[in-house]
C-alpha cells in the first residue's frame, strides 16, 4: 500500500476521479495477457504530457516505481506491475490529434485503439500497416513500446518502420520530442528507434508522429493447401525469389490443421500437412495475374489444393481457417504458452522439425502457425496445469524451443518481446557484454531505476 | 606526435606495415568532402574485429582519441581526426561474406565499397536500394555510421532500413553482436538502429548483415519541366496521391536550371523553373501505364514538357541534366556549402521562397535540388571564400536556412549528419533535454570519451 500523501500528491496531478485504490481496479489492472497477476499500489490516469511528467517527478522523488499500460494485450507482461506501486495507463489519452493527407503524416495520442485507428486513415484513402492480433484493443503507445508486429509486416515491417517521431516522458520526468514529421532526419542519435521496442522501460511515450502509405486499391486472397511443411517452406522461398513479395504469407503446420479439422467443420483434405494463406494487394488488375503466377510458381512444391477468392466474402471465408485456430487450440488444452521465435524464412522447416521432437520427448502437444514469411513462427505448447509436472516440462520445452532457435541463427521473439515472461532467458540471446550495454542506457535515462523495473533483465 | 611506445604497441596489434605516421599519409587521412583539415598522430589499418578491439582497449588505457574512417567521403566531418590521435581506417576490411539468396540477406565487412556490393547483390538478381551520390567510393561502414540516403529512399527507405544487424567494437574494446539475420526481433533495446547515424560515436562497426530485395524487373525515367517550383511540388503530392510511389522524385529549382544552361549544351527552355526526374520500377508491362498514368496526373499542373525514356540510353540522357549539376554549379562560384535540409513534402515551395529570400539578403548565389519525395532539400550556397565577407554570409544564410527548415517542422539534415559541420548549429534542432539524454548515452558507453570525441555534440 502506498502512504495516503502519496495517493493525495497523485490526485493533485491528474484529478481525485483518474485516481484509484479500489480493490477491484486494482484487479483490473493487475494483469495482462499472460495471465499472471500483480497488483499495484495505485491506478492513476493521466490526460496529458504535463500530468505524465509531475507523475514520473513525483515517483522518483519518493522511488516509487511506475508501471506504464496501454490495454494491458502485451503476451510477456510488459505491463505488469510486478513491484507494487504505480500503474500509469493512458487509456484517457486516445486522441488522433492529426491526419495530414497531403504528407502522410499522422499523429496521435498513445491510447488510440491501433484498429480505430487503421479505421480512420482508411477513411481518407491512406493505409498504417502494423497489424498485430490485439488491434482491437491494443493501443498505439503499446504497439510502439512493444514494436508490434503482425501478418502483413513480410511485405509492409513493422510497427517500428513507421515511426517517425515521438514525444516521450523521461523516467525522470522531463519531456523530450525525438525524430520527427520528416521522412528522413539524421541530427543526434535516434531516441525514437530506440524507444520503439523498449517496452516501457527507457520512456513513456505521450505521443507518436506516424509514417501513412496510400491504402492499395485492393487486395486477393489465396488459401494452399501442401503436402508437406518443406513444401509450403518452399512455395515461400520460390515467390519472393520470383520478385512477387505478398501482403501476407501465413502458415499453418500439420499439427495446427488437425486441431482445425477437429474442432470445426472447416473441410480440409486429410493429405494437407501445411496451409499458406498467401494475400497480394495493390492495382486491381494486376493481382489477378498475380496470383496466377503464384499458382503456376508453387505448383510443383507438393500442392494439394489451390483456393482462390474472387469476392470479399470469399476471401473472408479462407481465412477463417486461420482465424479458427485459437478456438480450436482450446480444445486441446485449456493453458497456452505462446512462443513468437524467429529464424532465417528458409530454417522454417527445420525449427519445425525440432519443435516436432521436443514435442515428442516431453509428451505435449505444440502447433504451429505464423508468418511464414518473415520465418516469423508462434509455437503453442499446450498444456494443463492442473496435471502435476506439465508446467515444468513446458518450460523445459520452451527452452529447448528457444534454443532451436537460436542454434538457426534466430531470435526468442519476432514481436512479443521479452517483459518478464522470457527475462529468464534472456542469457541465452544476448551476451553479457551486449547486456552491460543495454543495462547502462537503461541506468543512463533511469538512474533511480523507476520505470518499469525488472523487465527485459529482470536486475534492471 | 603519439610516444614511440604507443605506436610500436599498435604496430604490435596490426603490424608493421599498417601503421603509419609518414607525414604524406597522415594529410591523405587529414581530410573529407568538407576540405578541413586535421592531422593525425598515426593511421591504423586493423584487418580484424579483433585488432580494433584491441587498438580501442589500448586506446583507453592510453587515453588516446580514435576517430573511425570509410571513404572519408562524409560532408560534415565526421571522420575528421579533430583532436589528433589515431585514425583507425577500415579500408582493409572489405570482404563480402555471405549472400544469402533464399534468405534476401548479406554479410559483410565495413570497407566494402557501396556499389561494389550493389553490383555484386543485382549480379545474383538482388537488391540494395541505399544510394548515396557517393556510392562509388562511399563505405558500407560509413553509410551505416551516417544513415546515408539517396534518391531511391522516397519509395524505399534510407541505409538504416536495410540494416539487421551488426557486429560492433564498442568505444571501451568489447565486442558485440546486434540483431540478427532475421526479418524480425525485439529481445532487448535496438542498439541496431542506435548506431546507424551514431556517426562513428558509440561503436566501430566491424560487422553489418544487410537485408536485400529482389531487384525489380524494370524500370522507366520520366523528366518533366514545370513553370513553378509550386507546380513540381504539386505533382509530387498529385502521384502519391495516386498510389503511385515513385522510385526517385528528384528535382532541381530553377537557379538551378540556369546554372546547367550557363553550363552545359543541355537543352532547357526558359519557361522551364523547376525539374522532376521521375523513375518508376517494377513488372515491366505495368510501367508504361504507369508512366502514363503520371503523366496524366501531372498534366494541369503547369507543365512545360515531359520526356519519357524508351530505352537504357536514354534514360541515362534525361539524368544528364541532373548529373550536370555539380559541375555546373562550380562555374558559379569556386566555394560550396552543401546542406541537406528535410521538411514535410508539402512545404517545398515555402521552403524554397523562404531560401530565395536569403539569398537575395545577402545577395549570394543558393542553388537547390534534391529528393522531393522526401522534402529533402540540397541547399548550394555558392560563394568564394577568397572574397572578404563572403564566408560570414555564408554562416549567417546557412542559419537561416536552418531556422527556416525547422520552422516548417523540418530537420537541418535529412542525410549528411551533423559531424562538426552542423555541430555549432545543435541547439537549434535538439532541445537542451533531448541533447542531456543523448550525451548521457554517450557517456555510458563511452566512458572515457575515446571514440570520435567531439562529434555532433562539440562539448561531447
Amino acid at each position: 500500500m502506498l502512504e495516503p500523501r502519496i495517493i493525495k500528491a497523485l490526485e493533485e496531478i491528474v484529478g481525485d476521479k483518474n485516481v484509484s485504490t479500489e480493490k477491484a481496479d486494482l484487479i483490473c489492472y493487475s494483469y495482462d495477457a499472460t495471465q499472471q497477476k500483480f497488483l499495484p499500489g495505485v491506478v492513476v490516469h493521466p490526460g496529458s504530457t504535463e500530468e505524465i511528467s509531475r507523475i514520473m517527478q513525483l515517483a522518483n522523488a519518493e522511488r516509487i516505481p511506475v508501471f506504464p499500460r496501454g490495454a494491458g494485450s502485451g503476451f510477456t507482461g510488459g505491463s505488469l506491475p510486478t513491484k507494487g506501486g504505480i500503474v500509469l495507463t493512458t487509456e484517457r489519452m486516445d486522441q488522433i490529434l492529426e491526419i495530414d493527407q497531403e504528407n502522410l503524416v499522422a499523429v496521435v495520442q498513445p491510447g488510440v485503439v491501433t484498429e480505430a485507428f487503421q479505421q480512420a486513415v482508411e477513411k481518407v484513402g491512406l493505409f498504417y500497416p502494423p497489424d498485430p492480433a490485439s488491434l482491437k484493443f491494443s493501443t498505439l503507445g503499446g504497439n510502439v513500446a512493444e514494436c508490434a508486429g503482425g501478418p502483413r509486416c513480410v511485405k509492409y515491417g513493422v510497427t517500428k518502420d513507421y515511426i517517425l517521431g515521438l514525444e516521450v516522458v523521461t523516467p525522470t520526468g522531463d519531456v523530450i520530442t525525438t525524430g520527427g514529421p520528416t521522412m528522413k532526419g539524421v541530427v543526434g542519435y535516434d531516441l525514437t528507434k530506440l524507444m520503439c521496442g523498449s517496452e516501457g522501460t527507457l520512456g513513456i511515450i505521450s505521443r507518436i508522429v506516424i509514417k501513412l502509405l496510400p491504402l492499395p486499391e485492393a487486395k486477393k486472397t489465396m488459401l494452399v493447401l501442401f503436402d508437406s511443411i518443406d513444401g509450403a517452406a518452399q512455395a515461400v522461398s520460390a515467390i519472393i525469389a520470383h520478385k512477387i513479395i505478398p501482403t501476407t504469407l501465413e502458415f499453418m503446420d500439420g499439427r495446427t490443421i488437425d486441431c482445425v479439422r477437429q474442432a470445426t467443420s472447416l473441410q480440409v483434405p486429410e493429405a494437407a500437412r501445411a496451409v499458406l494463406i498467401i494475400e497480394v494487394d495493390g492495382d486491381r488488375e494486376f493481382l489477378d495475374k498475380q496470383a496466377r503466377r503464384i499458382a503456376e510458381i508453387i505448383a510443383p512444391l507438393g500442392v494439394v489444393e489451390t483456393r482462390i477468392a474472387e469476392t470479399p466474402a470469399e476471401s473472408e471465408a479462407l481465412w477463417q481457417i486461420r482465424r479458427s485456430v485459437s478456438a480450436s487450440l482450446r480444445k486441446v488444452n485449456p493453458d497456452k504458452f505462446n512462443e513468437d521465435i524467429c529464424v532465417p524464412r528458409s530454417k522454417v522447416p527445420e525449427m519445425i522439425r525440432r519443435i516436432d521432437a521436443i514435442a515428442e520427448k516431453y509428451a505435449i502437444p505444440i502447433v504451429n502457425f505464423g508468418h511464414a514469411g518473415d520465418g516469423n513462427i508462434h509455437v503453442n505448447i499446450m498444456i494443463d496445469k492442473k496435471v502435476e509436472g506439465e508446467l515444468e516440462k513446458a518450460e523445459k520445452a520452451i527452452e529447448e524451443v528457444f534454443k532451436g532457435a537460436l542454434a538457426l541463427g534466430g531470435t526468442m521473439s519476432g514481436e512479443h518481446g521479452v517483459g518478464i515472461a522470457k527475462a529468464p532467458y534472456i542469457p541465452l540471446e544476448i551476451t553479457e557484454q551486449s547486456a552491460a550495454y543495454m543495462k547502462a542506457i537503461k541506468k543512463a535515462l533511469d538512474p533511480n531505476n523507476i520505470l518499469n523495473p525488472g523487465k527485459i533483465f529482470l536486475d534492471n
